[in-house]
């Protein structure tokens, strides 16, 4: 007989090519909790050819409470000029409503920050909607610091092509 | 006789290893108008290692107007979960005070808004310092959409490896 996985016990492991579906689906949980469900236009394809192909984008966490997978982390290397050195950018971190406040979200933090650590990252970053009060709160716990005075501006679609003179 | 290059010429090009001391220069020049100098310890061995080592952290792009170099450019490459696709982040874009409003900005944006374009990247993203009005209004003309529900939070230093339970 199998042993039984504690139902509480925390678990975090790098995503492989099989958790395509599952990083999918944590993606649109994602969206769905920040209104955001109409700008998923990933698919497995997609997921499949830049996380898992010959040169991946990003690197891919799984959170896994018991035998349930309830969250994810994803992340790629980013350089700081002023440090001189790389730095990794937290693109997505999510947990499922229904496990919140267990410490899945901190467990995935941490694990992300020791590979920042491994790899001598000078920082970590991310971005967080305005509104989400108990995401704010569970951040500035951590000691992360807001960076107040920066807007990140962007260019995508039609903008990004004209702007390159295509 | 060597041919002249024309004053007023703008000409954007990859950066080499010859140019690491140049691109130091660059970037103090940057953290002296963001009025951040004294955040900056990035040395030029830590850019050769980090930039031009065999696995870069990131693309500089330099811009000559006539001989002189005036500005530059450093991005490297993101993941939207949502788009399911690669991005680019421009870390850096900086075009020394005198020369500034004849185009070298535009022409450092453009190239990297086509290197974003050749690598079928659904977006290109930058952060601007919220006093920074001329470069708001520059972007804006661009079709730069500012992200302003959104706030980039930080770890670094003790708080990181504190957060890595190291």
């Amino acid at each position: 007989m199998m042993p039984m996985i504690p139902p509480d016990t925390i678990r975090i492991t790098p995503a492989t090519r099989a958790d395509v579906p599952l990083i999918l689906d944590l993606i649109r949980g994602l969206a769905d909790y920040e209104k955001l469900s109409h700008e998923v236009v990933a698919t497995e394809d997609l997921l499949l050819q830049h996380l898992f192909g010959p040169r991946p984008a990003a690197e891919v966490l799984l959170a896994y409470r018991g035998d349930h997978a309830v969250g994810f982390a994803l992340y790629f290397q980013s350089f700081s000029t002023f440090l001189g050195r790389p730095g990794i950018y937290l693109e997505d971190v999510y947990v499922r409503p229904e496990v919140r406040g267990k410490g899945v979200g901190k467990a995935l933090l941490r694990e992300v920050a020791r590979v920042a650590m491994a790899r001598a990252c000078g920082r970590l970053e991310w971005s967080v909607l305005d509104w989400n009060e108990p995401a704010l709160r569970f951040y500035k716990s951590l000691g992360a610091k807001p960076m107040d005075e920066w807007t990140v501006h962007r260019v995508t679609g039609d903008a990004l092509r004209k702007l390159a003179g295509l």
